[in-house]
């Protein structure tokens, strides 16, 4: 897998990985969805993520149960049953051989033959793929915490109009949002809700400690499984969780702040719009759910390990 | 062009038309972008649509405009000028051979071949197509008008979160929309906005008449070029035109009711929510701008003629 993968068309390079679509496995860059594909020119497409680290796939069980919820809400089928995802997603990293991988799938509406505009005649199209492990913070951002800003000139798509909890691409919000941050010199950014209160960053949840107690939106937000997870460490450490209406006070006034996501895991934040947030360092309550949280990536309670042994024979 | 277009990976069939990428000329099965690229992953992506009658484009001028404008406020970039845009368009309606035609350019954010999570890292991607004529209503509907439900159960995405204006892919509220109407027997929907007033359908502007006047919703909706051409017959003709908000009470109160896309021109609509309009036929100031609007597409000073002549050595 070491040669630079090109497209074919566009003679762009591609990252490594292994993808799957219409039963086939496929490089990276042969994995294209037609320009026609409602999941394209709708966004009508759901999908979901997953990790897997140091060979190891972490809480699939969870992400394969919301990608089921989310299809069933948008009337999308995918012909697999949930033994068949999980051995493609299997699959996928094996044959990518990454160690460390960040996993997709996702369904599409699809096309009809006829560029229908019922979307009632168009044939589902599930993909799935395997490329490295990325993260929303780079190693330095890891350590020493991400510079983040809270955005005020654009509010996350409202529940009214897309349920968050169909995880979905629209993201013309964030994107928005990213750009005003980078030119004001955040690495990333977070956004508010349509009522003023905190509500999440291009791909993450966020948390605010005070008081050795955590805050975090509920509302209009992706429940993330990260999230969920903070949830459950936070049980097993008899730390104090409260999910609902977070004001921006609360973010500014906050001891530690944390962002969640399957890309990344937990990540501090140290700077909020330029300004320490408590001592500048990542906060000790953040750094103990973050070393929990690796090291039940090595407890076999949340993992599926992948047996990279007979990839090139394997299906 | 009359053998099926079948998709090398997928083996579903195309329909017929030509696309424009990476500076080929691709059958429509071809015509496919990564999965990686960020126009699927996060909808960052824009686009226009204009169409071609009797082998005629029209206000492709108006189209090419918006487009850029989409393209300034998403900070994405099209390497062609607006004469290379005309000629790449007028490249894929000619080698597709067809008369009447749909014809969509769009660009999307592109992909990193580090699968980099920083919007600024992709390399921005440009497609265009035209395949065959699409109008939202059939021929009967056309005729007899459309049975159109009023969905009160999913809001337009506000302009707060994605500025309407950029033409964009963020459909799920109206698909949401599109499945509920079709169990209730609709043919076709509109929804309303965050403050309950009347918004837009799948890909649709709409309008009211009441006493001679017509009134069509201003805000959190896009200003298609078909209702801008509404604006312009409606001056014409010496009609009154109000753009500003439409209450549900005066949308179920009009006398006649149509709607209006570049996939379909001007659609009466004879039924709201089972309820006839008027008196449940096509009304007359609709049939009016009916003829007007396409009486317009043999005019020069809004149409552009494609010369088929020499498809074959062209480019």
């Amino acid at each position: 897998m070491n040669r630079p993968d090109i497209g074919r068309i566009d003679g762009l390079t591609y990252p490594t990985g292994t993808a799957y679509m219409a039963g086939q496995y496929l490089p990276m860059s042969e994995a294209r969805i037609s320009v026609l594909d409602w999941g394209l020119l709708h966004s009508d497409v759901t999908y979901d993520t997953v990790h897997v680290w140091k060979g190891k796939f972490f809480r699939l069980d969870l992400h394969i149960a919301r990608f089921r919820r989310s299809l069933e809400k948008l009337r999308l089928r995918v012909a697999y049953t949930d033994e068949q995802l999980r051995d493609i997603l299997v699959q996928c990293v094996r044959r990518a051989g990454l160690r460390d991988a960040y996993v997709e799938m996702l369904c599409t509406r699809g096309i009809s033959p006829t560029f229908s505009r019922d979307p009632r005649d168009a044939a589902n199209q599930f993909v799935a793929f395997a490329v490295p492990y990325g993260s929303v913070a780079n190693a330095r951002q890891l350590k020493e915490g991400l510079h983040l800003h809270l955005i005020d000139t654009v509010r996350r798509i409202p529940p009214e109009s897309v349920d968050p909890q169909i995880k979905n691409y629209h993201w013309l919000d964030l994107v928005t949002a990213q750009f005003q941050g980078f030119d004001a010199g955040a690495e990333t950014v977070v956004i508010k809700d349509m009522d003023g209160n905190v509500a999440e960053g291009p791909g993450f949840n966020i948390f605010a400690v005070k008081a050795g107690a955590l805050y975090t939106p509920e509302r209009g937000v992706l429940h993330g499984i990260t999230r969920r997870t903070v949830f459950d460490i936070a049980e097993q450490l008899g730390i104090a969780v409260h999910a609902g209406a977070v004001r921006e006070d609360q973010l500014r006034r906050a001891d530690e702040i944390f962002i969640t996501s399957t890309a990344g895991g937990i990540m501090p934040v140290t700077r909020l719009d330029g300004v320490p947030v408590g001592n500048g360092a990542p906060g000790e309550l953040t750094q103990t759910i973050f070393h929990t949280y690796w090291a039940w990536h090595d407890d076999p309670r949340w993992t599926l390990t992948v047996d990279y042994g007979e990839a090139d024979h394997a299906r």
